[in-house]
């Protein structure tokens, strides 16, 4: 199975946004990729008073674009996240297409970004309401879990997608130069290594200039950790060649999921 | 607060294990240190077929040798851990003692070390039996969690010394030349992080010739993941200074465990 990550720069124009993606898609899918991702908030700039304004209902116009690249290149198409109109309310909504252009997950971010450390102050719950569960689908693959940057935090997420047959997670995320450098790849290998499932983390190219400065670093683990891939902070684009055959191999040398103690937590 | 590591080599000779966590803790404890923590199976080799022999009731020699230490230097000791039996049953056992030498600490491993990957197999589980409690205990400084090596590797063990009130968690711990590499330092700084807690992990020196290499590297991690201290491979001893207030300031700037979603899992 390849995995063409697409490391995108983001801007305010929304069009520019899906040019960007369509470029990239073009030059990578060559016919051999299974399986490409987009970053959290890709068609978006990450600032909770603009989410309003660029949310869109499902289905609508960024939706169809997505919808029409997977058909296009005959991928999976794991679409970031976008600002979604539900109603009254906003989610952070993650998309994934198969290779028919067909949407076959969404995921709400579950745990909204409300930190206040030092040097980020940020607050989701603004303007966002919160999902209300674990996601998995079914691919020919096999079944993955989808999940939205800060819900990494939480190894519960990740023992519910495990839980219901996720062999791999897919996260559209932006960590920030305060919590980048300090829990990214920490996280994203971790979550491999305790659920023994790849993970594939993507995020937005690194813009200096902008209000929200992302970490980028897109990466991909293993389920024993080992880090498959890893970009530096630039736009691009990466090509990852997985066996999800490892999965089974390191769940059978190390049962570390039958070995839970549900008896005592 | 002042915690002293003890990073020491384990030979078959109990004697001998227990004259060198005395010289050590001769040489480190200089009045100011509040913690000595000793590394798991400190006084036995870590072979499975090694630990009926080696074990003894709780109250043995080697309990009452631990107790007369801790009073002796008028300090907290984790004395690593060391094979208990009980009935017919044998456990991997961690006692923690006071300055007065009273037993205010005891956890039994719970999840028993049973792996086969390449280049390590090794089952625990053929002459131990498991402990049936996420374990907590109180101190002057405030209660910290105690757990041993293998449950490290699982988070909900970790949730429920938290929500039993831990600060700090102590790790007696023997990864090895397979696991160590890979993954010692990723769990000990994850665990940390994702339950803004203090993480002292402790592990007997490296014995190239001994049957079970030990990877050391005894570390303590800060709420936040940083790396406070680290050693090498070698004996020895090191003394670390840590604020306990790092734990509410990181719980208030990123309020990850009341941003849990127990709803959805």
């Amino acid at each position: 199975m390849k995995i063409l990550s697409l490391q995108t720069p983001v801007s305010e124009n929304i069009d520019e946004n899906i040019a960007v993606v369509t470029k990239y898609m073009g030059a990578g899918c060559d016919g051999t990729v299974d399986l490409v991702t987009l970053p959290e908030m890709f068609a978006c700039p990450y600032e909770t008073k603009l989410f309003p304004a660029y949310a869109e209902e499902e289905g609508g116009r960024i939706w169809q674009q997505c919808s029409a690249l997977a058909r296009k290149y005959r991928v999976y198409l794991s679409a970031g996240s976008i600002p979604e109109r539900d109603g009254f309310c906003i989610y952070n909504t993650a998309y994934v297409f198969n290779r028919d252009g067909q949407c076959i997950g969404k995921h709400r971010k579950a745990h909204l970004f409300d930190i206040d450390v030092p040097g980020q102050y940020y607050k989701e719950s603004e303007t966002l309401s919160p999902g209300n569960q674990a996601t998995v689908f079914d691919t020919e693959f096999g079944k993955m879990g989808l999940c939205i940057c800060y819900d990494m935090r939480f190894p519960e997420l990740f023992r519910a997608m495990v839980a219901k047959g996720a062999k791999l997670v897919i996260i559209p995320a932006a960590f920030n130069m305060t919590t980048g450098p300090a829990h990214w790849e920490l996280l994203i290998r971790t979550r491999a290594v305790d659920n023994q499932v790849f993970t594939v983390a993507t995020a937005p190219a690194r813009n200096e200039k902008g209000k929200y400065v992302s970490w980028g670093h897109s990466m991909i683990a293993g389920p024993w950790g080992n880090v498959l891939m890893q970009m530096d902070a630039r736009e691009g684009y990466a090509i990852t060649e997985i066996n999800l055959g490892d999965v089974s191999k390191v769940r059978d040398s190390m049962p570390l999921l039958r070995q839970r103690r549900t008896d005592i937590y």
